[in-house]
Protein backbone atom coordinates (compact mmCIF):
# COMPACT_ATOMS: atom_id res chain seq x y z
CA UNK A 1 0.00 0.00 0.00
CA UNK A 2 0.95 3.72 -0.85
CA UNK A 3 1.08 6.24 1.34
CA UNK A 4 0.56 9.27 -0.44
CA UNK A 5 0.96 13.26 1.19
CA UNK A 6 1.24 15.76 -1.30
CA UNK A 7 -2.07 16.60 -3.51
CA UNK A 8 0.57 16.47 -6.56
CA UNK A 9 1.79 12.70 -5.91
CA UNK A 10 -1.91 11.71 -5.01
CA UNK A 11 -3.02 13.89 -8.30
CA UNK A 12 -0.56 12.17 -10.52
CA UNK A 13 -1.30 8.97 -9.40
CA UNK A 14 -4.78 8.84 -10.47
CA UNK A 15 -4.15 10.32 -14.02
CA UNK A 16 -1.67 7.60 -14.18
CA UNK A 17 -4.54 5.07 -13.62
CA UNK A 18 -7.03 6.27 -15.35
CA UNK A 19 -4.73 6.96 -18.50
CA UNK A 20 -4.93 3.26 -18.30
CA UNK A 21 -8.46 2.78 -18.02
CA UNK A 22 -8.35 1.42 -14.61
CA UNK A 23 -11.34 2.86 -12.54
CA UNK A 24 -10.86 4.23 -9.45
CA UNK A 25 -12.82 3.96 -6.37
CA UNK A 26 -12.29 6.34 -3.29
CA UNK A 27 -13.48 6.25 0.52
CA UNK A 28 -13.07 9.33 1.88
CA UNK A 29 -12.31 9.43 5.95
CA UNK A 30 -11.24 11.34 8.78
CA UNK A 31 -10.18 8.24 10.08
CA UNK A 32 -10.26 6.46 13.40
CA UNK A 33 -11.56 3.60 11.00
CA UNK A 34 -14.54 1.46 12.27
CA UNK A 35 -16.30 -1.42 10.39
CA UNK A 36 -18.42 1.05 8.77
CA UNK A 37 -15.78 2.45 6.93
CA UNK A 38 -14.56 -1.19 6.71
CA UNK A 39 -17.97 -1.92 4.65
CA UNK A 40 -17.70 0.98 2.27
CA UNK A 41 -13.98 0.08 1.41
CA UNK A 42 -15.09 -3.68 1.02
CA UNK A 43 -17.81 -2.28 -1.19
CA UNK A 44 -15.72 0.24 -2.91
CA UNK A 45 -12.71 -3.17 -3.33
CA UNK A 46 -15.14 -5.37 -5.51
CA UNK A 47 -16.42 -2.66 -7.47
CA UNK A 48 -12.99 -0.91 -9.09
CA UNK A 49 -9.62 -1.81 -10.33
CA UNK A 50 -7.95 0.71 -8.04
CA UNK A 51 -8.85 2.17 -4.30
CA UNK A 52 -8.02 5.32 -2.48
CA UNK A 53 -9.01 6.24 1.55
CA UNK A 54 -8.09 9.55 2.42
CA UNK A 55 -7.51 9.99 6.12
CA UNK A 56 -7.98 13.70 6.60
CA UNK A 57 -9.06 15.19 9.58
CA UNK A 58 -10.70 18.56 8.01
CA UNK A 59 -10.33 21.49 10.32
CA UNK A 60 -12.80 23.79 7.95
CA UNK A 61 -15.49 21.02 9.07
CA UNK A 62 -15.55 22.24 13.06
CA UNK A 63 -16.72 24.59 15.00
CA UNK A 64 -14.95 26.71 17.20
CA UNK A 65 -16.28 24.79 20.50
CA UNK A 66 -15.94 21.00 18.61
CA UNK A 67 -13.62 18.42 18.77
CA UNK A 68 -11.08 19.71 16.53
CA UNK A 69 -7.94 19.12 18.80
CA UNK A 70 -9.43 15.92 20.48
CA UNK A 71 -10.47 13.97 17.35
CA UNK A 72 -8.66 10.32 17.71
CA UNK A 73 -6.01 9.90 15.03
CA UNK A 74 -4.71 6.76 15.81
CA UNK A 75 -2.81 6.33 12.11
CA UNK A 76 -0.99 3.20 12.84
CA UNK A 77 -4.56 1.46 13.66
CA UNK A 78 -5.96 3.19 10.32
CA UNK A 79 -3.41 2.38 7.82
CA UNK A 80 -3.20 -1.32 9.10
CA UNK A 81 -7.22 -1.70 8.32
CA UNK A 82 -6.68 -0.28 4.94
CA UNK A 83 -3.63 -2.72 4.56
CA UNK A 84 -5.69 -5.43 5.35
CA UNK A 85 -8.95 -4.29 3.33
CA UNK A 86 -6.59 -4.31 -0.12
CA UNK A 87 -6.48 -0.64 -0.30
CA UNK A 88 -4.02 0.76 -2.99
CA UNK A 89 -3.61 3.76 -2.01
CA UNK A 90 -3.80 5.96 1.41
CA UNK A 91 -4.34 9.59 0.95
CA UNK A 92 -2.67 11.56 3.64
CA UNK A 93 -2.33 15.86 2.98
CA UNK A 94 -1.37 18.01 6.23
CA UNK A 95 -3.82 20.79 6.60
CA UNK A 96 -1.20 23.20 5.40
CA UNK A 97 -1.30 21.11 1.95
CA UNK A 98 -5.11 21.19 1.62
CA UNK A 99 -5.41 24.86 2.91
CA UNK A 100 -2.03 26.58 1.68
CA UNK A 101 -1.81 30.54 2.51
CA UNK A 102 -4.31 32.46 0.28
CA UNK A 103 -6.90 29.56 0.23
CA UNK A 104 -10.32 31.15 0.27
CA UNK A 105 -12.92 29.46 -2.31
CA UNK A 106 -15.53 28.36 -0.50
CA UNK A 107 -18.34 25.46 -1.72
CA UNK A 108 -21.66 26.08 -0.51
CA UNK A 109 -25.34 23.49 -0.91
CA UNK A 110 -27.65 26.23 0.30
CA UNK A 111 -30.95 24.89 0.18
CA UNK A 112 -29.56 21.54 1.53
CA UNK A 113 -27.58 22.60 4.54
CA UNK A 114 -29.93 25.11 5.89
CA UNK A 115 -31.64 22.26 8.63
CA UNK A 116 -30.59 19.80 10.91
CA UNK A 117 -27.01 19.33 11.07
CA UNK A 118 -26.31 22.87 9.22
CA UNK A 119 -28.63 24.25 11.70
CA UNK A 120 -26.72 23.00 15.15
CA UNK A 121 -23.05 23.44 13.38
CA UNK A 122 -23.24 27.05 10.97
CA UNK A 123 -20.52 26.32 9.02
CA UNK A 124 -19.81 22.35 8.65
CA UNK A 125 -21.82 21.68 4.90
CA UNK A 126 -19.59 24.64 3.59
CA UNK A 127 -16.31 22.72 5.15
CA UNK A 128 -17.67 19.19 3.64
CA UNK A 129 -18.79 20.52 0.47
CA UNK A 130 -15.47 22.52 0.00
CA UNK A 131 -12.80 19.47 1.03
CA UNK A 132 -15.21 16.93 -0.49
CA UNK A 133 -14.79 19.12 -4.09
CA UNK A 134 -11.07 19.28 -3.65
CA UNK A 135 -10.73 15.86 -2.87
CA UNK A 136 -12.59 15.09 -5.64
CA UNK A 137 -10.39 17.31 -7.89
CA UNK A 138 -7.40 15.35 -6.34
CA UNK A 139 -8.05 11.69 -6.60
CA UNK A 140 -10.26 11.85 -9.59
CA UNK A 141 -12.22 8.64 -8.48
CA UNK A 142 -14.83 7.20 -10.56
CA UNK A 143 -16.85 6.26 -7.71
CA UNK A 144 -17.27 7.29 -4.19
CA UNK A 145 -18.82 5.88 -1.01
CA UNK A 146 -20.31 7.06 1.92
CA UNK A 147 -22.38 6.17 4.86
CA UNK A 148 -25.80 6.59 5.27
CA UNK A 149 -25.39 7.54 8.45
CA UNK A 150 -24.06 10.42 7.89
CA UNK A 151 -27.82 10.92 5.51
CA UNK A 152 -27.80 14.28 5.17
CA UNK A 153 -23.79 14.49 4.27
CA UNK A 154 -24.65 11.93 1.50
CA UNK A 155 -27.63 14.09 0.25
CA UNK A 156 -25.37 17.24 0.19
CA UNK A 157 -22.51 15.52 -1.48
CA UNK A 158 -25.12 14.12 -4.42
CA UNK A 159 -26.38 17.38 -5.16
CA UNK A 160 -22.96 18.82 -5.30
CA UNK A 161 -21.44 16.09 -7.59
CA UNK A 162 -24.54 17.01 -10.17
CA UNK A 163 -24.38 20.64 -9.97
CA UNK A 164 -21.36 21.09 -10.52
CA UNK A 165 -20.80 18.17 -12.88
CA UNK A 166 -18.15 16.81 -10.72
CA UNK A 167 -18.54 13.15 -12.77
CA UNK A 168 -18.35 11.12 -9.74
CA UNK A 169 -20.82 7.97 -9.42
CA UNK A 170 -22.17 8.55 -5.14
CA UNK A 171 -23.02 5.08 -3.33
CA UNK A 172 -24.38 5.23 -0.32
CA UNK A 173 -24.18 2.60 1.72
CA UNK A 174 -26.59 1.24 4.94
CA UNK A 175 -25.72 2.19 7.93
CA UNK A 176 -23.08 -0.53 10.43
CA UNK A 177 -24.32 -1.21 13.48
CA UNK A 178 -22.90 -2.48 16.91
CA UNK A 179 -25.17 -5.47 17.97
CA UNK A 180 -27.19 -3.19 20.48
CA UNK A 181 -28.03 -1.11 17.12
CA UNK A 182 -26.05 2.06 18.26
CA UNK A 183 -24.32 3.41 14.74
CA UNK A 184 -21.05 2.90 14.75
CA UNK A 185 -18.80 6.25 14.88
CA UNK A 186 -15.59 7.25 15.76
CA UNK A 187 -16.98 9.45 18.05
CA UNK A 188 -18.64 6.15 20.25
CA UNK A 189 -15.37 6.11 21.85
CA UNK A 190 -15.85 9.40 23.70
CA UNK A 191 -19.36 7.88 25.79
CA UNK A 192 -18.55 6.81 29.34
CA UNK A 193 -19.97 3.04 29.89
CA UNK A 194 -22.80 4.41 31.26
CA UNK A 195 -23.15 6.78 28.66
CA UNK A 196 -22.51 3.80 25.99
CA UNK A 197 -25.46 2.10 27.54
CA UNK A 198 -27.82 4.53 27.28
CA UNK A 199 -26.66 5.67 23.54
CA UNK A 200 -28.74 3.29 22.38
CA UNK A 201 -31.95 5.32 22.94
CA UNK A 202 -31.87 6.99 19.59
CA UNK A 203 -32.08 3.92 17.57
CA UNK A 204 -35.27 2.59 19.71
CA UNK A 205 -36.75 5.75 19.26
CA UNK A 206 -36.44 5.36 15.17
CA UNK A 207 -37.39 1.55 15.97
CA UNK A 208 -40.69 2.68 18.19
CA UNK A 209 -41.27 5.44 15.36
CA UNK A 210 -40.97 2.54 12.32
CA UNK A 211 -43.44 0.56 14.32
CA UNK A 212 -45.84 3.59 14.69
CA UNK A 213 -46.03 3.91 10.81
CA UNK A 214 -46.24 0.20 10.33
CA UNK A 215 -49.32 0.20 12.68
CA UNK A 216 -51.02 2.72 10.81
CA UNK A 217 -50.06 6.47 12.05
CA UNK A 218 -50.69 8.90 9.43
CA UNK A 219 -49.05 12.05 10.85
CA UNK A 220 -45.42 13.12 11.67
CA UNK A 221 -46.86 14.29 15.20
CA UNK A 222 -48.26 11.07 16.32
CA UNK A 223 -44.74 9.84 15.51
CA UNK A 224 -42.61 12.12 16.67
CA UNK A 225 -44.75 12.08 19.54
CA UNK A 226 -43.73 8.74 20.04
CA UNK A 227 -40.29 8.76 19.39
CA UNK A 228 -39.97 11.98 22.18
CA UNK A 229 -41.31 9.75 24.50
CA UNK A 230 -39.18 6.87 23.79
CA UNK A 231 -35.58 9.27 24.09
CA UNK A 232 -37.14 10.31 27.00
CA UNK A 233 -36.67 7.35 28.97
CA UNK A 234 -33.02 8.04 28.83
CA UNK A 235 -32.56 10.86 31.48
CA UNK A 236 -29.49 11.81 30.24
CA UNK A 237 -30.56 11.62 26.19
CA UNK A 238 -31.33 15.48 25.90
CA UNK A 239 -32.62 15.88 21.83
CA UNK A 240 -31.53 18.14 19.26
CA UNK A 241 -34.26 17.38 16.86
CA UNK A 242 -36.05 14.26 15.98
CA UNK A 243 -38.50 14.65 13.10
CA UNK A 244 -39.74 12.83 9.99
CA UNK A 245 -38.26 14.46 6.71
CA UNK A 246 -38.83 13.87 3.12
CA UNK A 247 -36.00 11.68 2.01
CA UNK A 248 -35.42 13.36 -1.42
CA UNK A 249 -34.77 17.39 0.26
CA UNK A 250 -34.59 16.81 3.84
CA UNK A 251 -37.57 18.97 3.96
CA UNK A 252 -39.78 18.04 7.54
CA UNK A 253 -43.08 16.28 6.56
CA UNK A 254 -46.47 17.16 8.15
CA UNK A 255 -47.97 13.54 6.92
CA UNK A 256 -45.90 9.98 6.37
CA UNK A 257 -45.62 9.09 3.32
CA UNK A 258 -44.37 6.16 1.33
CA UNK A 259 -40.83 6.61 1.78
CA UNK A 260 -39.78 8.45 5.02
CA UNK A 261 -36.93 9.55 6.57
CA UNK A 262 -37.07 9.50 10.57
CA UNK A 263 -34.03 11.63 11.32
CA UNK A 264 -32.26 12.90 14.54
CA UNK A 265 -29.42 14.15 16.75
CA UNK A 266 -29.32 13.97 20.28
CA UNK A 267 -26.30 14.83 23.34
CA UNK A 268 -25.40 12.33 26.13
CA UNK A 269 -23.40 13.80 28.13
CA UNK A 270 -21.22 15.72 26.03
CA UNK A 271 -20.87 13.50 23.02
CA UNK A 272 -23.08 14.21 20.40
CA UNK A 273 -24.62 11.44 18.07
CA UNK A 274 -26.55 11.34 14.99
CA UNK A 275 -28.22 8.51 13.27
CA UNK A 276 -31.46 7.73 11.01
CA UNK A 277 -34.30 5.29 9.53
CA UNK A 278 -35.61 5.20 6.11
CA UNK A 279 -38.81 3.39 6.44
CA UNK A 280 -41.14 2.38 3.85
CA UNK A 281 -44.42 2.44 4.09
CA UNK B 1 -16.11 21.20 -35.94
CA UNK B 2 -18.78 18.93 -33.75
CA UNK B 3 -21.71 20.69 -32.08
CA UNK B 4 -22.51 19.38 -28.96
CA UNK B 5 -25.28 20.40 -26.59
CA UNK B 6 -25.32 18.55 -23.45
CA UNK B 7 -23.25 18.07 -20.80
CA UNK B 8 -23.33 14.67 -20.61
CA UNK B 9 -22.19 14.33 -24.41
CA UNK B 10 -19.20 16.85 -24.13
CA UNK B 11 -17.59 14.68 -21.28
CA UNK B 12 -17.64 11.67 -22.78
CA UNK B 13 -16.33 13.47 -25.68
CA UNK B 14 -13.15 14.73 -23.36
CA UNK B 15 -13.00 11.49 -21.12
CA UNK B 16 -12.54 9.67 -24.57
CA UNK B 17 -9.68 11.95 -25.52
CA UNK B 18 -7.98 11.66 -22.49
CA UNK B 19 -7.92 7.89 -22.66
CA UNK B 20 -6.09 8.12 -25.77
CA UNK B 21 -3.70 10.78 -24.01
CA UNK B 22 -4.77 13.51 -26.18
CA UNK B 23 -3.88 17.25 -24.64
CA UNK B 24 -7.50 19.18 -24.37
CA UNK B 25 -7.33 23.32 -24.93
CA UNK B 26 -10.23 25.47 -23.30
CA UNK B 27 -11.99 28.78 -24.53
CA UNK B 28 -14.79 29.56 -22.64
CA UNK B 29 -16.65 32.42 -23.99
CA UNK B 30 -20.53 34.01 -24.41
CA UNK B 31 -20.11 34.03 -28.19
CA UNK B 32 -19.93 37.34 -29.54
CA UNK B 33 -16.80 36.12 -30.50
CA UNK B 34 -13.77 38.93 -31.79
CA UNK B 35 -10.66 39.05 -32.32
CA UNK B 36 -10.24 38.87 -28.34
CA UNK B 37 -11.74 35.51 -28.23
CA UNK B 38 -9.75 34.45 -31.81
CA UNK B 39 -6.40 35.36 -29.93
CA UNK B 40 -7.37 32.88 -27.28
CA UNK B 41 -8.55 30.23 -29.52
CA UNK B 42 -5.17 30.73 -31.58
CA UNK B 43 -2.57 30.41 -28.95
CA UNK B 44 -5.16 27.28 -27.63
CA UNK B 45 -4.69 25.36 -30.77
CA UNK B 46 -0.99 25.81 -30.99
CA UNK B 47 -0.62 24.23 -27.65
CA UNK B 48 -3.32 21.14 -27.32
CA UNK B 49 -3.93 18.45 -29.09
CA UNK B 50 -7.85 19.23 -29.03
CA UNK B 51 -9.51 22.28 -29.04
CA UNK B 52 -13.06 22.98 -27.21
CA UNK B 53 -14.97 26.58 -27.22
CA UNK B 54 -17.61 27.04 -25.13
CA UNK B 55 -20.34 29.26 -26.06
CA UNK B 56 -22.78 30.05 -23.12
CA UNK B 57 -24.68 33.19 -21.96
CA UNK B 58 -24.40 32.40 -18.37
CA UNK B 59 -27.48 34.14 -16.61
CA UNK B 60 -26.17 33.50 -12.77
CA UNK B 61 -23.88 36.14 -13.55
CA UNK B 62 -26.33 38.81 -14.63
CA UNK B 63 -27.65 41.40 -12.22
CA UNK B 64 -31.38 42.13 -12.35
CA UNK B 65 -31.12 45.34 -13.72
CA UNK B 66 -28.08 44.10 -16.68
CA UNK B 67 -27.82 42.81 -20.32
CA UNK B 68 -28.96 39.37 -20.09
CA UNK B 69 -32.01 39.06 -22.82
CA UNK B 70 -30.41 41.94 -24.96
CA UNK B 71 -26.87 40.24 -24.51
CA UNK B 72 -25.69 39.73 -28.53
CA UNK B 73 -26.43 35.91 -29.91
CA UNK B 74 -24.94 35.86 -33.18
CA UNK B 75 -24.55 32.18 -32.98
CA UNK B 76 -24.17 31.69 -36.93
CA UNK B 77 -21.00 34.05 -37.40
CA UNK B 78 -19.40 32.50 -33.97
CA UNK B 79 -19.57 29.12 -35.24
CA UNK B 80 -18.17 30.21 -38.57
CA UNK B 81 -15.20 31.74 -36.54
CA UNK B 82 -14.58 28.88 -34.59
CA UNK B 83 -14.44 26.80 -37.73
CA UNK B 84 -12.03 28.45 -39.75
CA UNK B 85 -9.84 28.33 -36.69
CA UNK B 86 -9.90 24.72 -36.52
CA UNK B 87 -11.77 24.42 -33.18
CA UNK B 88 -12.29 20.49 -32.80
CA UNK B 89 -15.58 21.12 -30.55
CA UNK B 90 -18.49 23.91 -30.03
CA UNK B 91 -19.83 23.50 -26.54
CA UNK B 92 -23.23 25.17 -26.79
CA UNK B 93 -25.15 23.79 -23.79
CA UNK B 94 -28.66 24.93 -22.61
CA UNK B 95 -29.20 27.37 -19.58
CA UNK B 96 -31.90 24.63 -18.77
CA UNK B 97 -29.22 21.82 -18.80
CA UNK B 98 -26.78 23.82 -16.78
CA UNK B 99 -29.02 25.26 -13.94
CA UNK B 100 -31.79 21.80 -13.96
CA UNK B 101 -34.60 21.85 -11.29
CA UNK B 102 -33.13 21.55 -7.97
CA UNK B 103 -29.75 23.34 -8.82
CA UNK B 104 -28.46 24.78 -6.15
CA UNK B 105 -24.67 24.72 -5.16
CA UNK B 106 -22.54 27.74 -5.60
CA UNK B 107 -18.63 28.67 -5.42
CA UNK B 108 -17.40 31.57 -4.11
CA UNK B 109 -14.30 33.47 -4.17
CA UNK B 110 -14.63 35.56 -1.30
CA UNK B 111 -11.40 37.85 -0.82
CA UNK B 112 -10.32 38.26 -4.63
CA UNK B 113 -14.68 38.85 -5.32
CA UNK B 114 -14.92 41.43 -2.69
CA UNK B 115 -13.29 45.01 -4.57
CA UNK B 116 -14.25 46.72 -7.84
CA UNK B 117 -16.27 44.43 -10.68
CA UNK B 118 -17.69 42.61 -7.44
CA UNK B 119 -18.92 45.82 -5.67
CA UNK B 120 -20.11 47.02 -8.94
CA UNK B 121 -22.05 43.93 -9.84
CA UNK B 122 -22.91 41.89 -6.61
CA UNK B 123 -23.48 38.14 -7.35
CA UNK B 124 -21.25 38.47 -10.72
CA UNK B 125 -18.36 36.73 -9.37
CA UNK B 126 -20.24 33.97 -7.72
CA UNK B 127 -21.85 32.83 -10.86
CA UNK B 128 -18.06 33.26 -12.87
CA UNK B 129 -16.90 31.05 -10.45
CA UNK B 130 -19.88 28.41 -10.15
CA UNK B 131 -20.01 28.48 -14.42
CA UNK B 132 -16.31 27.87 -14.82
CA UNK B 133 -16.00 24.97 -12.22
CA UNK B 134 -18.90 23.12 -13.81
CA UNK B 135 -17.08 23.80 -16.95
CA UNK B 136 -14.10 22.61 -16.10
CA UNK B 137 -15.90 19.33 -14.70
CA UNK B 138 -17.66 18.85 -18.37
CA UNK B 139 -14.91 19.83 -20.86
CA UNK B 140 -11.84 18.39 -18.38
CA UNK B 141 -9.47 20.48 -20.19
CA UNK B 142 -5.71 20.43 -19.71
CA UNK B 143 -5.79 24.03 -20.15
CA UNK B 144 -7.79 26.99 -20.54
CA UNK B 145 -7.03 30.34 -21.47
CA UNK B 146 -8.52 33.52 -20.60
CA UNK B 147 -8.21 37.53 -21.56
CA UNK B 148 -6.42 39.89 -19.60
CA UNK B 149 -9.15 42.63 -20.20
CA UNK B 150 -11.17 40.76 -17.61
CA UNK B 151 -8.23 40.87 -14.78
CA UNK B 152 -10.16 40.32 -11.67
CA UNK B 153 -12.32 37.51 -13.39
CA UNK B 154 -8.89 35.54 -14.63
CA UNK B 155 -7.58 35.77 -11.10
CA UNK B 156 -10.06 34.79 -9.44
CA UNK B 157 -10.19 31.76 -11.37
CA UNK B 158 -6.06 31.08 -10.94
CA UNK B 159 -7.50 31.18 -7.48
CA UNK B 160 -10.02 29.10 -8.04
CA UNK B 161 -8.28 26.17 -9.89
CA UNK B 162 -5.67 26.24 -6.95
CA UNK B 163 -8.15 25.96 -3.87
CA UNK B 164 -9.93 23.56 -5.42
CA UNK B 165 -7.80 21.32 -7.11
CA UNK B 166 -9.09 21.42 -10.35
CA UNK B 167 -5.92 20.34 -12.11
CA UNK B 168 -6.31 22.98 -15.03
CA UNK B 169 -3.39 24.61 -16.14
CA UNK B 170 -4.61 28.41 -16.50
CA UNK B 171 -3.11 31.01 -19.45
CA UNK B 172 -3.59 34.94 -19.08
CA UNK B 173 -3.18 36.30 -22.81
CA UNK B 174 -3.19 39.92 -23.45
CA UNK B 175 -5.85 42.41 -24.25
CA UNK B 176 -6.55 42.68 -27.76
CA UNK B 177 -7.13 46.21 -29.18
CA UNK B 178 -9.11 48.42 -31.63
CA UNK B 179 -6.18 50.45 -33.90
CA UNK B 180 -7.12 53.47 -31.40
CA UNK B 181 -6.98 51.19 -28.07
CA UNK B 182 -10.28 50.39 -27.18
CA UNK B 183 -10.17 46.96 -25.35
CA UNK B 184 -12.10 44.63 -27.80
CA UNK B 185 -15.21 43.19 -25.58
CA UNK B 186 -18.84 42.27 -26.81
CA UNK B 187 -20.42 44.77 -25.51
CA UNK B 188 -18.40 47.21 -27.72
CA UNK B 189 -21.12 46.97 -30.19
CA UNK B 190 -23.85 48.74 -27.76
CA UNK B 191 -21.84 51.95 -27.93
CA UNK B 192 -23.44 54.54 -30.61
CA UNK B 193 -20.71 56.61 -33.13
CA UNK B 194 -19.91 59.32 -30.58
CA UNK B 195 -19.83 57.29 -27.34
CA UNK B 196 -17.63 54.79 -29.75
CA UNK B 197 -15.06 57.72 -30.13
CA UNK B 198 -15.13 58.50 -26.47
CA UNK B 199 -14.44 55.09 -25.51
CA UNK B 200 -10.84 54.97 -25.79
CA UNK B 201 -10.81 57.53 -22.85
CA UNK B 202 -9.99 54.60 -20.74
CA UNK B 203 -6.97 53.08 -21.85
CA UNK B 204 -5.72 56.69 -22.47
CA UNK B 205 -6.28 57.52 -18.64
CA UNK B 206 -3.51 54.20 -18.64
CA UNK B 207 -1.31 55.79 -20.86
CA UNK B 208 -1.59 58.80 -18.55
CA UNK B 209 -0.75 56.72 -15.58
CA UNK B 210 1.70 54.55 -17.30
CA UNK B 211 3.79 57.84 -18.21
CA UNK B 212 3.99 59.35 -14.59
CA UNK B 213 4.90 56.31 -13.40
CA UNK B 214 7.28 56.27 -15.52
CA UNK B 215 8.40 59.83 -15.23
CA UNK B 216 8.64 58.84 -11.43
CA UNK B 217 5.51 59.13 -9.64
CA UNK B 218 5.60 57.44 -6.43
CA UNK B 219 2.59 57.81 -4.89
CA UNK B 220 -1.08 56.21 -6.06
CA UNK B 221 -2.83 58.86 -5.31
CA UNK B 222 -0.89 61.40 -7.79
CA UNK B 223 -1.05 58.99 -10.91
CA UNK B 224 -5.29 58.19 -10.00
CA UNK B 225 -5.33 62.28 -9.84
CA UNK B 226 -3.80 62.10 -13.14
CA UNK B 227 -5.95 59.01 -15.35
CA UNK B 228 -9.01 60.92 -13.77
CA UNK B 229 -8.24 64.10 -15.24
CA UNK B 230 -7.86 62.67 -18.42
CA UNK B 231 -10.68 60.60 -18.15
CA UNK B 232 -12.72 64.27 -17.46
CA UNK B 233 -11.79 65.23 -20.68
CA UNK B 234 -14.63 63.38 -22.19
CA UNK B 235 -17.88 64.88 -20.78
CA UNK B 236 -20.18 61.44 -21.35
CA UNK B 237 -17.68 59.30 -19.71
CA UNK B 238 -18.31 58.90 -16.18
CA UNK B 239 -15.80 57.25 -14.02
CA UNK B 240 -17.12 53.85 -11.55
CA UNK B 241 -13.69 53.41 -10.52
CA UNK B 242 -9.89 53.88 -11.53
CA UNK B 243 -7.40 52.76 -9.31
CA UNK B 244 -3.71 51.40 -8.67
CA UNK B 245 -3.55 47.98 -7.23
CA UNK B 246 -1.26 44.95 -6.35
CA UNK B 247 -1.69 42.75 -9.46
CA UNK B 248 -1.28 39.60 -7.16
CA UNK B 249 -4.10 39.77 -4.90
CA UNK B 250 -6.19 43.33 -6.43
CA UNK B 251 -5.69 45.21 -3.30
CA UNK B 252 -5.19 48.90 -3.32
CA UNK B 253 -2.14 50.10 -3.69
CA UNK B 254 -0.45 54.27 -1.81
CA UNK B 255 2.42 53.83 -3.72
CA UNK B 256 3.52 52.08 -6.89
CA UNK B 257 5.02 49.39 -6.91
CA UNK B 258 7.61 47.22 -9.39
CA UNK B 259 4.57 46.05 -10.92
CA UNK B 260 1.25 48.09 -10.92
CA UNK B 261 -1.87 47.32 -12.18
CA UNK B 262 -4.10 50.49 -13.44
CA UNK B 263 -7.52 48.98 -13.14
CA UNK B 264 -10.69 51.16 -14.45
CA UNK B 265 -14.32 50.85 -15.16
CA UNK B 266 -16.50 53.88 -16.80
CA UNK B 267 -20.12 54.37 -18.17
CA UNK B 268 -20.19 56.21 -21.62
CA UNK B 269 -24.31 56.47 -22.18
CA UNK B 270 -25.70 52.86 -20.98
CA UNK B 271 -22.69 50.87 -22.02
CA UNK B 272 -19.91 50.32 -18.81
CA UNK B 273 -16.55 49.47 -20.23
CA UNK B 274 -13.67 47.90 -18.10
CA UNK B 275 -9.93 48.01 -18.50
CA UNK B 276 -6.88 47.81 -17.50
CA UNK B 277 -3.11 47.74 -17.77
CA UNK B 278 -0.32 46.30 -16.16
CA UNK B 279 2.87 48.69 -15.73
CA UNK B 280 6.51 47.44 -14.72
CA UNK B 281 9.01 50.07 -13.69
Amino acid sequence: MKILRTPRSMAAWSERLRKEGLTIGFVPTMGALHDGHRSLIRAARLRCDALVVSIFVNPTQFGPTEDLTKYPRPITHDRALCRAEGVDVCFEPTPGAMYPEGFQTVVTVPEISQRWEGQARPHHFAGVATVVTKLFGIVRPHLALFGQKDYQQAALIKRLVADLNLGVAIDVRPTIREKDGLAMSSRNRYLTPDDRRAATILYRSFQAGRQAIEAGAKTASTVERIMRKTVAQESTAHIEYLALCDPANLEPLKQVKDRTLLLGAIRIGKVRLIDNMLVKR
